[in-house]
């Protein structure tokens, strides 16, 4: 079975999956000093065929390693963000968009501090929290249709398996 | 000078002013158990006059306390929401949309693992870290025109200032 390496999560080697969401950058000085902004710092592109972005928060429990890489998911119609609310790290493992490969998949570790922005059609695996059970604030769509023809999620089953040892 | 009291921050006393955003309400589970969804806990509201949702991190001080309010802001184009990422409480000062009027400013304190996410026209505060430097992830509206008629921020001056102490 393959062992999917697991790399830094860096804005460079993730663009063509999406965003890192990060205090990086020049920050703009606001509230007459009191805060520094970190301006724009996801494409988010949650209203195709009238869907709506909407905020929820993910609470996920880590799973057993060495874990199988079986199932990958991705939202044509829509980006999907996760910032972490648990100031934990957490692994991201991804494949570009299109036709699904299994030599396309890629492991990034997020560092504390670190969110990212999957882009629409990015294949992703859904994300997986590491030392304990972990909040995200995830923004995505909400959509007219969740099945049928407005359906807004698509799944790939990976035979054989991948693994992942953090 | 009249000194705000400081609430508790829950839905049905923030509800003139915005959405708390919160693990609350029942929980769909998701990615094979992996996870537990908490659906749909803001409205954002970010697409007006041309406008489009965008991610940013501020980076917030504390200010010294006991902390005179004299400005008070709104944004009559968008909501605007903050989810700590710090794991720290804040303090959010708030009064009803319309004309503003001192007797209608309110303060609550929030506590770990709540957001807030403030209604259109919902005159605030500038969020109040407490406890050390904080970040906040928010949601608000890059517009086509940041002055002038596609302007979305509003000041309003307090004479006298509001007292708060935590």
């Amino acid at each position: 079975m393959r062992r999917l390496s697991i790399e830094p999560l860096t804005a460079e080697a993730f663009a063509p999956f999406g965003d890192v969401i990060a205090a990086q950058g020049a920050p703009r000085g606001i509230n007459y000093g009191a805060t520094q902004r970190f301006h724009d710092l996801a494409r988010i592109d949650c209203d195709a065929e009238g869907g709506r972005t909407i905020v929820n928060i993910f609470r996920s429990m880590p799973p057993v390693f060495p874990f199988e890489v079986r199932v990958m998911e991705r939202h044509p119609l829509s980006s999907q963000a996760f910032m972490p609310l648990s100031g934990r790290p957490f692994l991201v493992v991804v494949a570009p968009k299109g036709d699904f490969g299994p030599a396309g998949v890629r492991a990034f570790r997020a560092a504390p501090g670190q969110g990212v922005n999957f882009a629409p059609g990015t294949w992703h695996h859904f994300n997986l929290a590491l030392d304990g059970q972990s909040d995200f604030l995830v923004i995505d769509r909400e959509g007219p249709l969740l099945e049928g023809s407005g359906a807004n999620c698509d799944e790939v089953t990976l035979n054989p398996p991948l693994l992942l040892v953090p």
